[in-house]
């Protein structure tokens, strides 16, 4: 079948959510995938449940891309492209939770990739991290926020003073919930991703079967009232521990404690931390789910597979180096206490259109200081009138400039 | 020099402090590593400037591990090993940034993997991130905490109103500051890192001379004290983005509003934000340095090496699932407002051995409640607790429990 040697064949199976998104972004990156990976990367074709051939399509591609789903027939055809010595990158999480000992041996049997950082956490790289970066350390612990729909939920009643029913339906209008909400919000979803951790984390085979779940259902505006009170927050938060000789794992709402790293992540997003004693511990967050970032995910799966492992390509050098950038500015000045001061600064700074934000005088004497924050203005400019601030003669010591990150001005 | 093929052998350059900590990780996780990948790992040989010969301990070595430092004989041992046909594991910032481009050619032209965790922000696996899993998204800015020596100054600063030499004085006492700290606090350690952020992230070559970097010398108790009076946090944050069709590179003292993900990492630790419009923002935090963080990661990309790629190895199957936990409760009860209540709740908690910490009588008449917060149980005694307490007569309502999660308690 192949034509080319410098094509890579991605046969797609599944066409949803992130399966269209998948089918977008690839085509997108290709020029950018070929300059990296020296293969330009093709759509070999699609097949769903209800239309084109899975022989046909397995016959004419390197690597089989699996986002359909589900148990049946995702199974049998991830089975039969491992068999014919296909990589297979997937997002399922609910086949790899149930079955995924099995897909496991069938790839390292037939010396073939099975790549899945999809199917948790969507962009957030748990799976790489525990299963390469992690290889040398003894995990103690894995603690995630693994399902965007509940921590939006519990997010936004945390916030508004919400019920469950009515955040819930919040979540569909925004998109973050599907129309039948019932895994995400009952925990199994998040029960699932945790076998797939836990599995990865401690080496034992875990079937979701043995992950105890529980969901948000049941949580009272009360309760959020209370952590309020308290400035705790209420997380939907998967847990894997290593206890004695053995391994637990459950999803639950906890309430944590200011401070803790998933403490802060709130809406749609997902975080993981890893606890061990080597290493102290790692949390990684971003956001959890979403056709787009999920597509990401199994993008970054595919070109792995396309490139030798720990390979850094020649550069593109695309890209010149810029020396001059914008950025906001505060600048501390301490000045002789006298009047006429604020305005002859004003001045300079119009002069070189540097706009001032808010100032604030303080100290008395000795102690006179001007205080500013300035709007976001080129280095180079703000530079040349701070220079001429410091000739100033009201100056008492050098001016001092600190870099203000906005939210967003670039 | 191969004597056995179960054996890999590793040749360490180096026995300073991450040097000498890997030495000791290796042996320790030798067993687990060798379920893991079928081969047993062993140390070949250490050299450093003064002792042992380099020829000798290549000749015997399956891959290499750089932790000697600097540029001197660093660069020269590392092409040599490379041209040996060895992978090579390096920690060593300073080589990367100045010579990355012709180590990176020399790897590629060998076929050989170059691997490098190490080089920036100890274990968190941002350079594995950045050349894997977001190899799939183009990505337009990097932001990043990566010298925990300046991010200790800064937090012990904010915290005690200290001077910057006071600080230091203390992150040195600690062993978060070497006796010569010049290139952490002017921001060149920082710069170095961020220069090869940059080259991954944005697929074009960056020197260490290209990154326009500020240290932290300056920054004043007033700075630190103005930040607090607005809630700003002021860090070293190093920045990689596309500007148009260019990029920049710069290290400077910055203030974040709360609420921006840098804005919470303290103390020692490192973080790196990776932010790109199909991703919109991962989040990666942890350790920064030390010996045995920065060993681990090293002993990470070593156990990548012997590994195929995307490989899950078979179950160790050493863990037992664990059904009950020892948990913290937080208990909601909907009680009829009259007296007695208190003690017969108490009475049955008492009864199954629960020992509470808190306990609020809120409300009155149809809106008395009862929350109370438990000491730390085995999850199967605090059921059994709760089912006695549904039957009391006086619930106006089943019972609600959430977990809490203390601090440090299993």
């Amino acid at each position: 079948m192949r034509s080319d040697d410098r094509v890579f064949r991605v046969g797609l199976l599944g066409h949803g959510t992130v399966g269209s998104a998948f089918a977008e972004l690839l085509p997108k990156e290709a020029r950018r995938i070929e300059l990296l990976t020296g293969l330009r990367p093709e759509l070999a074709g699609i097949v769903t449940t209800s239309s084109g051939s899975f022989e046909q399509v397995l016959d004419g591609s390197d690597l089989i891309v699996e986002l359909i789903g589900g148990l049946d027939p995702a199974r049998d055809w991830v089975l039969r492209a491992i068999r014919a010595g296909r990589h297979v990158v997937t997002a399922n999480k609910q086949l790899l939770s149930q079955y995924g000992e099995e897909l496991w041996e069938a790839a390292r049997h037939h010396g073939v990739q099975l790549r899945f950082e999809g199917a948790v956490a969507g962009v957030v790289p748990v799976i790489r991290v525990l299963q390469e970066s992690l290889a040398g350390a003894r995990i103690d612990r894995v603690h995630g926020i693994v399902n965007g729909t509940t921590n939006f939920i519990l997010t936004e009643m945390a916030r508004t003073g919400a019920t469950f029913e009515e955040a819930l339906v919040e979540a569909q209008r925004l998109g973050y919930a599907e129309a039948d909400p019932s895994e995400d919000v009952d925990g199994r979803d998040a029960a699932a991703k945790m076998a797939i951790l836990a599995r990865l984390a401690f080496d034992t085979p875990v079937h979701l079967d043995q992950v105890r779940y529980e969901g948000i259902e049941h949580v009272q505006p009360a309760d959020l009232e209370y952590a309020r009170e308290l400035g705790l927050e209420l997380k939907l938060i998967g847990t894997a521990e290593r206890i004695g000789d053995g391994l637990s794992v459950r999803v639950h709402p906890i309430f944590l404690y200011p401070g803790h790293p998933l403490a802060s992540v709130s809406g749609p997003f997902n975080a993981v931390t890893v606890e061990s004693e080597a290493i102290t511990e790692i949390t990684m967050s971003g956001p959890g789910a979403g056709g787009p970032q999920t597509a990401s995910a199994v993008l970054g799966d595919v070109i792995s597979a396309m490139i030798p492992p720990a390979s850094t390509p020649p550069t593109s050098q695309e890209l010149r180096i810029v020396e001059d950038v914008v950025s906001s500015f505060y600048l501390h000045l301490e000045v002789a206490d006298e009047p006429g001061v604020l305005a002859q600064v004003a001045h300079v700074l119009a002069g070189d259109a540097v706009s001032v934000k808010s100032v604030v005088q303080k100290g008395l004497g000795e102690q006179a200081r001007l205080v500013m924050v300035l709007h976001p203005v080129l280095e180079s400019r703000f530079g040349a009138a701070v220079k001429e601030i410091a000739r100033l003669e009201f100056l008492r010591a050098p001016p001092r400039a600190i870099r203000v990150l906005e939210e967003e001005f670039s």
